[in-house]
């Protein structure tokens, strides 16, 4: 088979086979629907590594009992403006999306709300769940560390992994209201799988992204992984270059808010799931100031101000974050989402395990 | 005069030599002691371009009008967790240590507290405040923008400054309840200020810090500042290298939730005063979890995880946010902090100016 062949198909083809496989792992359908629209809107938006390619993993999550369909997603602890979530091994998206509302309405009824998770699943795109709360009207922040696994991001001046990519994500609501300004980033300089792309690819990495086994920076892929099958002999550095200690304190504040405030422990041996410390912030700027359209209105002020800059030698424009990533969507709900040969016939394996018919290869 | 030589003061004589000026600016006992006491403390902790070296500075603008001392500071909305506080253009300390005071209580009682300001003059060393709240055990994040002066920084891909350093804060108890885990950092590769520093001893930059007047990179201070005495001609970069976008990101984070989120427009022509936007976030970590010193002693177990990392060779230890400031803390409280002859000099001059007698220079 043509490994770089690439294959398109409309957004609404694989939110339908989403929702098939999810309901065929067990998944009621409106959380089906939760989970399938999450990453078909996170392909739309040029996300793929966090897009439909996910329906292979987590069917296989689904089959092994790390992620658990229909599982309740419970509020434990609540005083009104915070909430600890149970979110009992379900979808993260599911888990996420419940948090999203919890805070969505606790803020505009009482101006900030702040909600954690414990035994929260792969919750996706970050960013998605911030955007909601925008486009409420609110401003949201959301984190997600991971308990256990993916620890490669060295801490810095050190030479093995500590952190995952622990991505911070922000919102907050423009005069249109489906294009709210919206940071989704990781606190490191590269996530694992880029590494392995190159790896495969037989390329070299950019500088200042990763450290072989004894902590030199390299930019060999292959120096990263070391010689056998086992977790990688190097580390990725976290974000910042020469300023690195900076994103080691951001990678360090996800950790903290994702899963020390909301009282769990760090991960304990290789055996634990796969756990997301996902935790979201709502803040209602019309209760600080009074005035319902007033934020709106000035972040608008500041984009204006901001795009208005005349770009530099090797940009053709200034756009605010998230510009590119809508832009993207708009393309793709009209002319489809580009998926790799290799992705569709992975899909297909995954739906045949569950006995979905529906197959995006063959004739 | 020589201008390298440098004079090592006791910490308690430079506070009582702030106090004096600030009492002799107008300001009362107490607001002189808290403005002194937090310079004195960033000059310990070795962040010196915020320590005593401000006490010109600030003198200067309270005779110019800038600061006014004594000016009420007033919680001008309150629903109990979100405060809008008008600092009435006093020391940006006063207004600020007002708000710590606030969001403390507050978030002591109902687990959540945020307080945005308007009016805020400089409020110096931006951690102090997540410092002071994860003294009180909780969790503490703060923002400071620049309403409109030194609005050097361009968005990612521009040419032209639109925001300032915009730094941000945060801190989190661990058991030793004076060494709280403190991230404070710009959002910008480089101050202006460290700019200037190296146009004066004829240095170059570091690579990746400024642009020069055509948007092109520069190691040239001179290129930066062009010609004439004016606004510099060129622009500093967001913080994170090829990945600076996410700077941005972080630099527009700030200045939303340090402005637009208090209803605060862009400032618009010179003449306005100098203005932080500040905000500041304290969340009770115990009000979640319902255990009183669970997160210090979580934290304490993320910093054993973290700091037993092996060091990668050109690194002696892996140390936390804050570590090394809190070092240089107890070393200068034993050994005195030192100040240039310069700095001492235009101290003096101050003082003169509000006919205060104490006097660092000179037999």
């Amino acid at each position: 088979p043509d490994l770089s062949s690439v294959n398109t198909f409309p957004a609404s083809r694989l939110h339908e086979l989403g929702v098939e496989l999810f309901v065929a792992c067990g998944a009621p359908d409106e959380e089906a629907e939760t989970v399938a629209a999450h990453l078909v809107e996170a392909s739309l938006m040029g996300i793929d590594s966090h897009g439909v390619v996910r329906y292979i993993w987590y069917v296989k999550q689904c089959l092994e009992g790390g992620i658990r369909p229909g599982a309740p997603v419970e509020v434990v602890r609540d005083n009104g403006q915070l909430a600890l979530v149970d979110c009992g091994m379900n979808f993260g998206q599911v888990g996420a999306r419940r948090m999203v509302e919890w805070v969505r309405d606790r803020a505009l009824e009482g101006g900030i709300a702040f909600a954690v998770s414990r035994h929260c699943h792969h919750v996706g795109r970050l960013g998605a769940y911030p955007q909601a709360l925008a486009e409420a009207g609110l401003f949201g922040f959301a984190v997600a560390n991971s308990q256990r696994h993916g620890h490669f991001v060295v801490p810095w001046g050190g030479r093995e992994g500590r952190l995952a990519t622990n991505p911070l994500a922000w919102s907050a609501p423009t005069l249109t209201r489906d294009r709210p300004i919206l940071l989704d980033m990781s606190t490191s300089m590269t996530p694992e799988g880029k590494v392995r792309t190159a790896l495969h690819a037989g390329q070299t990495l950019p500088a200042g992204r990763v450290l072989d086994a004894d902590g030199h920076p390299t930019t060999d892929p292959a120096a990263f992984y070391g010689d056998d099958d086992g977790p990688p002999a190097g580390a990725i550095l976290p974000f910042g270059g020469d300023l690195g200690y900076r994103g080691f304190g951001l990678g360090l504040l996800v950790e903290i808010l994702g899963a020390s405030i909301a009282g769990v422990e760090l991960g304990d041996g290789h055996d634990i799931p796969y756990i997301n410390g996902f935790s979201l912030l709502a803040i209602n700027p019309a209760t600080i100031t009074g005035e319902a359209n007033r934020f709106s209105a000035l972040t608008e002020e500041l984009k204006s101000y901001i795009t208005g800059v005349p770009p530099a030698p090797d940009h053709d424009e200034v756009v605010l974050p998230g510009e590119r990533e809508f832009r993207l969507l708009d393309r793709r709900r009209r002319e489809g989402i580009p998926l790799p040969a290799e992705t569709c016939r992975l899909i297909d394996a995954a739906a045949e395990k569950v006995n979905v018919n529906h197959r995006l290869t063959g004739a």
